[in-house]
């Protein structure tokens, strides 16, 4: 028994096999996701998965890796580990390519299929439609169990809020606060896990984003603290702004004003709200920033829906939403964020984390 | 001026350009290395390179991430961050194609090429020479400067191998001692890096390796500690065996034996030496393990020469490998590991780590 959204993808496939490559729709169609703090394994090789039109799913992937995928995936592997020389794309695509081997039309994400499986493709005459769009568009609206699962990457997230909001204090440095944070996230997961994140200090916070670094913090600084983990297949996201000691007034005065705009934001979430109206909305709150108002997150931390000027996209129950109102100055910057997903009748906040300066 | 490797790597190609994505042979060519801790961007795309034979380089990678390539890479960038929607892959195909359109051959990596350019290649009849496998064995032997960048990365290795012996104590979680491992890894490069690594203690060791859990040490535990940072665009290597107490006597045997499979490697590694002697010699001298006796490093964290069973490559001067050993029980494992690079008339540990017990 799979999920709902394969059966969207199989909608969007048509009556053609899918072959999908793009990491996010592999992990979205068998729920593997691959390890990948530390960049491609030499010992692996991109998963691919395919998708018949009678509901079969098929994940290519390496044998280490087979336990990833969700009950009732079918899973053809390629060695992993080894003392062998083996060529595990090579093998891959010899997987993939005998899959599909009795269509002569394909559903396809063309930009991430490995070249060598499009051009063997090609070379067969087999006529290639390019689904990736249709594909990115159906992401955004979660099942029941991709909700549960981004409401347990939150609670990292806010575990890691919390974490960072306790830890600073003048006199330490931008890296040793975010081992701290880290750590208490990676203890909340009951493993390692991958997180993209924002974490500077003082001027740091004028530049909207960036890594942490050797900086000391000084009395009167602010944190901006923007946190992504990813636990198991989901992504979380969450950002909060934190003072030590008194912060410039017009951090004070954007702090409320980003609160304000949150709020705002918050409110308007219901289905049938269109996005671009959203981000009219919160920006005119705020008086502008240099980012987006919000974005999908799920397989991916920034998807649609994205919340961005002029977008006409109308926001449909099951959709999951970080919203991310932000004001930056000379020498300071403060940005908020909370997750939310559609209901039926509006939306239901995820977030837990302390908002306050 | 670029670098010899890419004078090596315009050989492979022969009169034709090359279009390069393996990320490690763009990251070769231009020393450009994408973030990588948090998976693909939904900012960016894979970065393409193309070398052409009057030994021009150009980088095909986001605007925000233009500034990484050496100097001398032409770049042409996609947007990057951006509040608008930009297909960047889309966007990266169409300037490799541009950069490529007066070729009627061309030399490509063909797994690792988007299936969108490949298609597009191919429905254009251009020639391609699939060029992968001589480029992965060019990488093999490192330049000078590549040395001294896997130097770099070896002293971080070896700042995390000292900080998990010190933090090594009963009443611990293997989280907690990865914690200030990592920590002291980072505090030596000045910012987060991606870290590979087997971080596991106690009956795990048996294991060969997995990642840090909540497991509590308990006296007289073992841990086995194999890091695997990437600083800057190069992997360092490295693994310990420590005791917490009297270690099972096993296991002290065992790495005594393991120490002297280790320096009688070391020993063997000079230009000329057959891969797969050295394997067969540490082999012996251990009783045998569940994996490789070494491998390079450079680009890649695993790639040639890899020192297995039966291989008959031949070692260079400028050759990287990395030895490691192992021995594993009855609820017990131990491996030790030093990256040595090949002399003209041996080899030069680059490691400075402890192994003892």
């Amino acid at each position: 028994m799979q999920p709902p959204r394969n059966e969207r993808a199989r909608a969007i496939a048509g009556h053609r096999p899918l072959l999908a490559a793009d990491p996010a729709t592999v992990t979205w169609l068998t729920g593997f996701a691959p390890e990948i703090e530390s960049g491609p394994s030499p010992f692996s090789a991109p998963p691919l998965c395919v998708l018949d039109p009678d509901g079969t799913v098929v994940l290519i992937a390496s044998e280490d890796e087979a336990d990833g995928a969700r009950e009732g995936v079918e899973v053809r592997a390629f060695p992993g580990f080894a003392v062998e020389d083996v060529d595990r794309r090579a093998e891959s695509a010899r997987l993939a390519l005998e899959a599909v081997s009795a269509a002569r039309q394909l559903a396809v994400e063309l930009a991430a299929l490995p070249g060598s499986v499009a051009s063997a493709l090609v070379r067969a005459g087999v006529e290639l439609e390019d689904v990736a769009g249709g594909l990115r568009a159906a992401r955004a609206v979660k099942d029941p169990d991709e909700v549960d699962e981004i409401r347990a990457a939150v609670r990292v997230a806010d575990a890691g809020q919390a974490a960072a909001r306790s830890a600073f204090a003048a006199g330490r440095t931008e890296l040793d606060l975010w081992t701290e944070t880290r750590r208490a996230m990676e203890t909340a997961a009951g493993s390692r896990i991958p997180v993209l994140a924002d974490f500077v200090t003082g001027v740091r916070t004028a530049d909207v984003g960036g890594p942490p670094g050797d900086r000391v913090v000084e009395e009167h600084d602010l944190l901006l603290v923007d946190l992504v983990p990813r636990v198991g297949a989901y992504w979380a996201d969450s950002c909060a702004t934190v003072a030590s000691g008194d912060p410039p007034a017009q951090a004070r005065d954007a702090h409320e004003a980003c609160l304000a705009a949150l709020e705002l934001a918050v409110g308007l979430v219901r289905p049938g709200a269109v996005a671009g109206e959203i981000d009219a909305a919160a920006r005119e709150a705020v008086g502008g920033y240099p980012h987006h108002t919000g974005h999908g997150i799920g397989v991916t931390n920034h998807e649609e829906p994205r919340i961005v000027p002029n977008s006409a996209r109308v926001l449909e129950p099951g959709m999951v939403v970080a919203l991310e109102p932000g004001s930056y100055g000379d020498g300071w910057g403060v940005r908020l964020e909370r997750v939310v997903v559609v209901t039926d009748d509006g939306c239901e906040v995820l977030s837990g984390h302390e908002l306050e300066l």
